[in-house]
């Protein structure tokens, strides 16, 4: 079975990154200020990002010019392949075509050094000598790790613990880039202390270690605090991927009539699928564009369309998106990269205009979907990739019941070298699915902020 | 600080295998039977191999095609990508141009599938339904169940027991592409349990586990052997890794001065080297070469040019190479890629005949090295690699001190996402030098097998 593969000159490598916000039918909602409640300006973001970020995260331009030094550190890895799944067809039996982009290839394996080097790059060109951030699987730790050591700032990490305590791996790529590593919640910081004080034996959630991170970042005018998705800015930089695609799979003579993409925070999705979605808005071309979440943390499937807190202490600003509650904390399931509390405000927007849809996978059937991936295409996908697999394939099923061949195209957003544990429980028999009861997705949202 | 990348398109891959036999200026010595100790013939080998393999082990054609399906399989992740290590040139502050082949870009990580792959579709061809191998660190394990899946063979590995309890991830990595994966030594086989009826602890060698891999495979006629390295058909599957190298380097206007690989059974380095030292052997251009061995595992620089045993129970042909007897242990070291106490009889040859250098170097400078290396380029080497970048390190420090600005290139034959607890332990400071002593090489040489 011949493998079939889409490549780019380095030419090709998209010079801009695309800003969907320009393509927006209907304004994102505006974004509040957690004490105020009141909209928030670039000058209250300022202790948080520098202000090249900022002003990408309100920019409405269509386009935005990467800078030169981060797109020739995009070319060690960039253009990423896209390769036509020829033997998953195969095995699937299916009429349908599956494409995948795959972005395993980068140095800390997944898509995330698509923004972590731009944002170590602004930052670096304001000045700034440290960078705080949190990380649940690692994925998003490492690669601002790595980006870190490549523009020399120093790189502190808060790891939620259980990811700490397990992936020992992840911890050792990110100190072997040299970034600092500790465990969240931690008695560092006064929302680790006050967590630990309540909950001595806490594991951790994504939404503490962000307001750990934050915490920190504000307080030394040499730093910064950076994040790896929800926020427009981070979405942006992840959109060299579906144009990439675009033109590859023009050299296919194809184009998607199904795009699939795993959201945690949203941003490999919008990679893959904005540029794409752009195109349907502008009226130029249709597709349905699918996004997959875990059972285990529904926010779009069974959370609430409500201003929300980023962090579970509240002290990021408010912002519209569908979410479970910020002092929600999502069952130990293995997708670390999906256990977010909330979703980006972009994605959020989109799935209430109507121009995407969400839908859910149980873990057992993603550990199933990423080996028979790895067993057809060779190249075992990071668990959280594993719920676009299974997304595509049940897509790829459904085309052959109904006798129908459509394109697929889904992004194959890393490996998952750093999460065998995951596969060997999964071999073991030890996984279990997930779901949360109607009350305790009720009792999650009743800690909603009130606003306005 | 720009990232210097050559690629090729895939109609610049290799379409043949560079067999450097055609080109040795005094040929082979011949390989022998274990137990008439005569010269072995084809059909000596035939229960272990398939016949194209074994034409190919004692062909002296120049170039062998490589079979459209093989070639076909390369191009998932083939031609591999050319760097131009430009960030570690800065950080040694060097006037040496440094570049290195990535390997690891493989599904399986190493530059192992080239022949795995090879191997697979060759047994295939003949009707072999199940592979039996073994392996130490677990990258030659992986690449063949890698290719096994592909080919829908069976795979049976005996994984090195120390590696097996102390690599969960290597082995659910086998585990995953459908592989089963034994630690030896072994209830299952005769030669296992010789070992543990002697040494209930034993934690295994490669020599054991082949012992055991070469008793199974003869048993059944629809299974054969795999072998990972050493032998010359496997050697000659790597050489697509020199000759695309040799096309990229003449796109930068380049050619290399040093060439530096390193080397356990030999298979890397041969990937890399053989076709730049047939062109040296040829005439036509010069290069110095140099292959880089464990301090803990020096089978070239403190080893002996004999007949040896390719495993432990003395079950394979003799064949001459440098040798630490095929009793010898290594420490437990952590590039279990490289603790195999032979080396390939041609790369040994080659040694002999003045073609190449043997170096060795410690541990704790291969992860210094690797560490510096992973921080400059943002790719984390294996262990193995390590030694590869350390020596290539070295010889660029050189050119520092003496002021010259020579043409380094290296192989960075896999990346080390299953080896991270070596990093860990490293970084912990749990890491140690080891060297044997002169009695203790004696003493293991001592145990080597009178030919003749």
């Amino acid at each position: 079975m011949e493998t079939v593969k889409y490549l780019l000159s380095e030419r090709e490598m998209p010079e801009f990154w695309y800003n969907i916000v320009a393509d927006l039918p209907v304004p994102l909602p505006t974004v509040l200020h957690p004490g105020t409640k009141q909209p928030v300006g670039p000058a209250d973001l300022a202790p948080l990002f520098p202000m090249a970020l900022i002003l990408q995260e309100v920019s409405t331009e269509r386009t935005i010019e990467i800078p030169d030094e981060v797109r020739s550190i995009y070319r060690q890895w960039r253009p990423t392949p896209l390769y036509r799944a020829r033997r998953l067809e195969q095995a699937l039996d299916t009429p349908a075509k599956i494409y995948y982009k795959y972005e395993g290839v980068s140095p800390a394996g997944s898509h995330k050094p698509n923004t972590a080097v731009a944002q170590a790059y602004y930052n670096k060109q304001e000045g700034v000598k440290r960078l705080v951030t949190e990380t649940g699987a690692g994925q998003w730790g490492s690669s601002l790790a790595f980006a870190g050591a490549l523009f020399d700032l120093e790189v502190l990490v808060y790891m939620v613990k259980v990811s700490f305590n397990h992936k020992p791996y992840r911890r050792a790529l990110m100190e072997t880039y040299g970034a600092r590593v500790v465990a969240s919640p931690s008695e560092e910081t006064a929302s680790g202390r006050a967590i630990l004080a309540e909950h001595p034996d806490s594991t951790g959630s994504l939404g503490i270690a962000i307001s750990e991170a934050v915490e920190v970042a504000v307080q030394r005018d040499d730093t910064r605090y950076a994040l790896g998705s929800v926020l427009n800015h981070v979405l942006l930089h992840q959109t060299v991927i579906g144009q990439e695609a675009m033109v590859q799979l023009e050299q296919a003579g194809d184009y998607p009539d199904i795009i699939v993409g795993c959201t945690g925070g949203g941003s490999n999705f919008a990679g893959i699928a904005f540029p794409f979605i752009g195109a349907k808005m502008r009226g130029e071309r249709d597709v349905r564009v699918v996004a997959v979440e875990p059972a285990a943390c529904p926010s779009m499937t069974r959370g609430k369309y409500a201003y929300d807190y980023g962090d579970t202490a509240g002290m990021t600003p408010l912002v519209k998106m569908h979410t479970l509650g910020h002092t929600f904390v999502p069952s130990g399931f293995h997708a670390g990269g999906l256990r977010y509390h909330g979703m980006a405000p972009l994605v959020s927007h989109l799935l209430e205009l109507g121009q995407i849809e969400a839908t859910n996978v149980q873990q057992l059937e993603t550990f199933a979907a990423g080996i028979q991936f790895a067993r057809a295409e060779g190249i075992l996908p990071a668990p959280e990739a594993n719920h676009a697999v299974a997304a595509a394939i049940n897509e790829a099923l459904r085309c052959k019941e109904e006798g129908v061949s459509k394109t697929i195209l889904f992004n194959l957003c890393g490996h998952g070298h750093f999460d065998m544990t995951a596969y060997t429980d999964y071999m073991a028999g030890t996984l279990k699915d997930f779901e949360y009861s109607s009350e305790e997705v009720a009792m999650a949202l009743a800690g909603l902020p009130s606003v306005g």
